[in-house]
């Protein structure tokens, strides 16, 4: 029996979602929780993707199979009286065996939240403290050049060693709330820390360092050593994933 | 010399904020950070009061006297390197000798939070996690009986052995957004857990369990034992303090 589940956590106090040998992973804690559900038996669960270090989610999905057929709530239930408080089930559903969380995903949509005002010690895990002003208007001009097909190489890891770097972003925006900047990038894959350099180059952006046109230059560059920093891990979310 | 500081922190990682033997607290905390300042010689620190485990605070001020004159940006800039990333200076003031952060007090402010909508892992240090509706209109009707001086003997802490319950509510209100209850005290002062008693009175009113009359009776017993649940201190804030 196929479930997918919607989940929500607050990556704070983890070493990311996927997996690794002693470090505290989001996936670690669910396959723990789902194990003993399973009547101790082990459980792989197939998430949309990971989420680095310190990333958090307010959407995230993934499926996973049971011996037995357990009515949704009572799963959502018993998944959540077990798991940390730090991560929470929103919904389950069962879905067809062929079914595949990453496989079949449509679109993905990430947000990213940058505190442009005082530090603010109550949200250091949740908003990243820029603490400073940053021109926004030429940043609203800049994002634009990210949407559509692209090779995203430059905004991946260095020692990504995939083939393809071609991704589609959708659409993106930049809402700008008091001192508060969101950025919304809804795309149909994103490599790994590509949100993050995203971000870090509209930051430059928004420091007048680089231009919105530079942004063009530095997609074709096809080169990470092109772009800018990598933004902290603690202001950005996976909001949403689409079927 | 005499200095008032304005200060945030989140008080998630603390044993409250005054200094206890063998735990961590806010207090602690920034004395070390002034001992190192005042060139290696102890300061002490006189704050607005203190504010219990886990209890935050948005301005929270406190006096204190240095050996030297240091310039205000300079003495928050070296504060505020020295101090962990949940504590934060927000400003530093020169006052007069005669000035004490708490005597002088003419009243406080404290919010609380309360989450009436599905749990969410990313705030459930910052707000309440009640996660059911409450009655906001009945909750609206009660807190009007806080206004004005009473004797609060029934809403601190049952131990407490002060001898003067009394104390003045100026103003206190509801706001509903979306699924959050924020309830905000303005007073004179606080005994201590009164914050979080009247808040748990004002969800047993929001349950239908007690009137808005009750809460009348409930002053008027001037015991702790006619009381309600005491509401947990992650959703509490110590917002203002006025001079």
């Amino acid at each position: 029996m196929r479930y997918l589940i919607t989940f929500s956590y607050d990556g704070t106090n983890y070493n990311g979602y996927q997996r690794q040998p002693n470090v505290k992973t989001i996936e670690d804690e669910i396959e723990k929780v789902l194990y003993k559900i399973n009547g101790n038996n082990a459980v792989i669960i197939h998430a949309t993707g990971r989420t680095d270090a310190h990333v958090h989610a307010i959407n995230q999905k993934a499926h996973f199979d049971l011996l037995l057929e357990i009515p949704n709530s009572n799963l959502k239930k018993a998944m959540n009286s077990l798991l940390p408080g730090d991560i929470y089930i929103k919904n389950v559903e069962k879905v067809s065996s062929e079914f595949h969380a990453r496989y079949n995903i449509v679109s993905k949509e990430y947000m990213y939240i940058i505190n442009t005002g005082e530090y603010n010690p109550l949200e250091r895990n949740y908003v990243y403290q820029y603490n400073k002003k940053l021109n926004v208007e030429e940043m609203k001009k800049a994002i634009k050049n990210f949407n559509g097909e692209h090779n995203f190489k430059s905004f991946t890891k260095t020692d990504d060693k995939r083939e393809d770097y071609v991704r589609k972003i959708f659409s993106s925006s930049i809402l700008l709330e008091d001192n508060y900047i969101k950025i919304i990038f809804k795309g149909n894959g994103f490599l790994r820390y590509m949100v993050r350099n995203m971000v870090g180059a509209l930051i430059a952006v928004g420091e007048n360092i680089k231009t919105p046109e530079d942004i063009v230059k530095i997609l074709r560059m096809e080169d990470r050593k092109y772009a800018c920093k990598t933004a902290p891990p603690e202001g950005l979310y996976l909001r949403d994933v689409f079927y």
